[in-house]
This record gives C-alpha cells, structure tokens and sequence, in this order.
C-alpha cells in the first residue's frame, strides 16, 4: 500500500505539467510556447513489436485530428468519424503539421458512422455534447464504435466527463485522458501542432492493469503518455490551474496570465482560488476513498511555473473574446457543485466562478442582440 | 438602555433608504429615480425660529453646492470655499435647479480660503483628498475653516472617513453624513438636482447631544435629515448596498442594477456579498462595543428594494465607465481591511473588491496607455 501511494504521488506531481486545457481550436500564444521544458516531449520509440489496435476517433477536432495521426504512425488501424467534410478527408487526405514531426495519411479511413466496433474509441468531443439532452448526441456519436471489448478514453476538458459514459458503457470500459498540446486546425483535415503533446491518462476505476493497456496502445508512438494512478487527482490537478487562469483571463474581460501574475489583488484572487481548488480536489479524494493528495507543494509550483511562462491567452479567454461558446460546465461548475455537495465551502472559487458564468452570459447576449 | 437600543434599531432602520453613492459628478440614470417614494422626501418646515448659524462648505461640488444652498435658503450664513472658478460663482451667482423647488443665489459668498472658523465646516470632498500625502491636502482645506467650536460634518462615501479629521480637529467636532441624492454638476456654480435629497448623519462619538446639534442646522431647511444614533451602523447600512451593486456594476465592466438582479449568478453573489458586508459591520459594531446590530430584515430589504428598482447605473461604475479615477479606498479596500482586523473572513466580499481593484487597475493602464 505504501508503494502504490508512493506510485500515486510520483503521477499525480507528473500530471501537473498538463495544465493546457484542449478544444477543437486550441488557440494559444505562440510567444508562451516554450515556457514548458521540452524535455517534456518523448522521444519515439519504435522499438519492440507493438500489438496492433483498431482505434476509433470520434470528435475529429485539432486533437482527435493529432492523436489519432499518431496512432496511425505507430501503425495502428485508425478510422476518423466525422460529422462533416468527409468529402475533404477523402479527397485531400489528413495533413498534420508537427513541431515532432509532419504527418500526412493520404487516405485516412474516414466514416460518417462507425460500421462496427473498435479496441479503443478516442472521444475527443466538446463538452457540451454530453450536457445537450441528457448526453444524447455524445452518447449516439460514440455508440457506434463500441462493443464489449472495446475501450474509451475520453480525452476532454474538465471533471465528470467520464461518468455519464460509465454509466452508457460500463465502468471499466473508461479512461481519461488529459492533453497537454498546443494545436489547432486550419481546415477540417488540416491541422497545425505547434508545442507540447503529452498526454496524461488514467482509468476511470484506477485499475491498474488498465493503466497497462493504455500504456501499451501509446507505446511506440511519438506521443508521451503519462499514466496516472489516480484518475480524480489527475482531474483535479489540471483544474488547479484552468480554474483560476482560464477562470480569472475570462471574468476580467480577456486578459492574459502576465496580467494575472503581476496585478497584486489578480494574483492573490488567483492563490486563493487555487486552495479552494486544491482543497475541493482533496475532499473529492477523500469521499471517494483515493490515497492520492494534493499537496501544497503542488499549488507553490503551480504559481512558479505561470511566473516563469512567457505571458499566455487561455483558451477559454481566447473563446470568450471571440464570441465563441465557452465549456464552462465541465471545467468550472461541475468541480464546484461536487465541492459544495461534499460540504465544502470553496467561496474564491464560488465568487470567481459565479463572475464567469454571468461574463459569459453577458457576452452570449450581446452576440445574439448583435446577430 | 432598552429604550436606547430600539431607538438604535429604528434610526438603522431609517438609514437604510440612503442606498446611493455621492460625487461631485453623481451620474445617475434618470429613468429609475422615481423607484424609491417621494414620501421621503421632506415637506419644508420653515414655521419657529431658526438659530441661524454660519456654514462654510468645502468641497463646492454638486453635493456641497446643493446642502450649502439649502442651508442659505433656510437663512444660515453660507460661505462656499472653491478651489477654482470663484470669478464665475461672483459673476453668476450659484444656481440649483431642483426637483425641490429651485434655489438661485445671486451673490453667493465666495472665498479661496475660509477667513474664520465657522460654526459647521461642510466638508464634500472626494475622499482621495483623505490619502493623498497622508491627508494632507484635506487638512489644508479643512482648517481655516475650523476654530475651538466648530463642527465638522463630513458628507462623503465610504468607511472611515472621519477617523483622520476626528485625529486633526478632535473627535468630539465631527459628524458623518450619507447623503440620499442624485444631484450634478453643469458648471462650477450651476447644479442639477434631480431626485432625492435626504441626509442621515449621525456623530462620530454617538453623543445624543451633539446628534441635536446637526438636527437643529437643517431644521427649517428643505432637507429631510435623519439623525443616526450609530454612525458606525449608517455608514455599514449604506456599504451594505455599495459595496455589493456598486463593486459588482464595475466588476462586470459596467452593468445597470438590472442586470446584476436578473442574472442568476450576479443576483446570488451580490447577496452573498451583502451578507458578507452585514457580518463584517457587526463584527466593528461589536468590536466597538456598540449596541446597534444590522440584521437579516435589512439584507432582505436591499434585495427587495433593488429588484424594485427602474435599472440604475451606480455611480462607481459611471466613473468607471468613463475612465474617471474611482473611490475605491473608503468605499471598499476600508470596509475589508476593517473585517480581517477583526478576524473576518468575509471571502465573496473579498473576490469581488479585488476584481474591482484589479478592474480599476487595468482601465487605468488602459488610459494611460492612450493618453
């Protein structure tokens, strides 16, 4: 037991470096890029044989795009199910420009439907999918690809996004996946990776052996997977920073995390709403009797490593000042409402949150006055 | 003491219809001015003799041109000590077109500089008189004013105005004033009032005599002055509503009382806020060793209120709006630094003044960037 917990603690402190939080169109600025060491990156291993995988991309965005050309890389059977722009797919082929590397699959597999199930359905999907009718379009988009072997990482921002596929699919069939990637899509199979690219990933049951098998469908690709022990404290360690810097950059209208770090009272907001983040996490472990803490330490680092990037635009600012919808439930209110439901009395995160929610609301209705 | 208690309760009670901030440049949205009954509004009494005194009024912007001009209709010797456009005052006179009936004095009198001490010093002066080189600037303004039996009432926003000009002059000489107006300025000596106009003031020592004092100087005038038998529970009872709808106007950029009512997440943090705010000021009342308590009925009051309010733009975030400097000092950073003195933990008022801070902060830059 004590091995384990040292084994947790050791994952948890390497997930910390994914603070990136991902969507379709990532949106960064590139001036930050290499605040991050890049001994960050992997090197490819192509050694060894590796088991091939049928994979099924569902949510075909910058990342899904990115993750998906990788395993296809590493020779892995990848079909890309799309919504729309298939026609492009096929006639263009999938173009990935790479800081590790260009990638070019000239006749990806691409389907509209999944025509049967796959080893690992990779949902890369926004999180409103799983919030619209009760999940239905999530849930029907990832269907397809599922049978009773097959397993789902769900690589998506935010706390929750696993549960509702538990519970369409069973439990263990679940891993989480957090992206730490900079990239964005210029066409619907044209994308653009420009930093980073790790990828942490954690069973929704913490089953080890599961943790093996995620491990293996990433072995020998170029793509740095960083299995995590505990799934929970995985979740909660990239909210200690999304939830303050994504959180802060939007309420004061699009500012960047230089702004946040050298403002005295914006820095002191953004500390205090890291505790009650670090703290919520912490109760969540508890309840959920995970061995895992997060550690003071953590929330210290967390504050030199933003001191010491290159000034940065997080993506849910760089949503928000463009009009577009932000994923605010799975990256704010859902870690908020399981920290009050767990007795706990997050009010910095509470306040900051509350001021995001009505900022996006504000803007939701100035756009549709405008339209 | 009972007696003296619910008198207390009562006079609290009273001061709570004195919601809005004042300035010399008010800023004041007209379509709601008509919300809260003109039966505030005091009847004139001009029946019995008046002892007339003499009243210099510093600080000649659009609150003390109103007061001082009510008092000279009322028949006390007015003098108004102006910084600058005294020619103007000599050679127009002091016009006030008010909802009240209008008040034209033709040959107001004028100084730079106070001659002799008074028996009031009217002070309506922004309070960053009150920080700038430790008050000094106020000081010099206050004191040629001011001689062994003047009274000093001090018609300004905010928490703990009188704690510098009690040190200067003695404790026992000052008086705090809340005004309930919306008044503004055309010129140097014409002047808009346009709604409102009652006073609460109470002493700085709570000496029931003294509270005479200041009833006796406006009775016969036009103005509705309510006596506050705790000053320190008035100047909370109006932060009770600034510091939620005026932080909160100015946190979000610049959003009307309507908007803060309506949205779910704004509506639940300014109440939080208020209660955070209710907590504090009866921490300071307990701390010293005042009766008077704000209760529940009051917080539940100002919701009420505000959601019968036509939609109102605070004062704050006018000057806000308009890149004016904001009083941020005494009408927040005061009030929170006062409830951790005190071992307060008010976190909801605390996120929300240092969004406003920070807000302010970032339009200052702003300006000075385009400037």
């Amino acid at each position: 037991m004590k091995m384990l917990e040292m084994i947790h603690h050791c994952l948890v402190l390497l997930s910390f470096v994914g603070l990136f939080s991902v969507g379709e169109a990532f949106g960064f600025d590139f001036s930050g890029s290499r605040a991050w060491s890049s001994s960050k990156r992997s090197s490819c291993k192509q050694e060894g044989t590796i088991k091939m995988q049928t994979v099924t991309i569902i949510g075909s965005g910058a990342v899904g795009c990115y993750y998906g050309a990788r395993l296809a890389e590493a020779g892995h059977e990848v079909t890309f199910q799309v919504r729309s722009g298939a026609d492009v797919w096929r006639r263009e082929g999938l173009r990935v420009a790479s800081c590790l590397g260009d990638i070019t699959l000239a006749r990806p597999a691409v389907v509209e439907r999944a025509a049967a199930p796959a080893d690992w359905a990779v949902v890369c999907l926004k999180t409103y999918a799983l919030l619209e009718q009760g999940g239905r379009p999530a849930r029907e988009l990832i269907a397809p690809a599922v049978g009773p072997g097959t397993r789902i990482l769900l690589i998506m921002n935010g706390l929750g996004v696993e549960a509702p596929v538990a519970e369409w699919f069973g439990p263990e069939k679940v891993f989480g996946g957090l992206a730490f990637i900079c990239c964005n899509r210029k066409g619907p199979a044209d994308v653009i990776h420009s930093d980073y690219g790790a990828l942490d990933a954690g069973h929704f049951l913490d089953d080890p052996a599961e943790l093996a098998a995620v491990a293996a469908l990433f072995e020998g690709s170029k793509v740095e997977l960083r299995p995590q022990a505990c799934l929970t404290a995985a979740r909660w360690g990239k909210l200690l920073w999304n939830i303050p810097f994504n959180g802060i950059s939007v309420a004061m209208g699009g500012v960047r995390t230089d702004v946040i770090m050298t403002d005295p009272d914006l820095r002191e907001m953004a500390y205090r709403v890291m505790l009650d983040v670090r703290d919520s996490g912490n109760l969540d472990l508890e309840a959920q009797g995970k061995d895992a803490r997060i550690g003071m330490d953590k929330v210290d680092t967390m504050m030199e490593l933003t001191d010491n990037m290159a000034p940065y635009k997080t993506s849910t600012m760089l949503d928000f000042v463009s009009g577009r919808p932000l994923e605010l439930d799975f990256m704010f209110s859902t870690a908020l409402a399981r920290a009050k439901e767990l007795g706990g009395e997050p009010k910095y995160m509470e306040s900051l949150i509350r001021m995001v929610r009505a900022a996006d609301r504000q803007k939701q209705q100035q756009n549709s006055t405008q339209s």
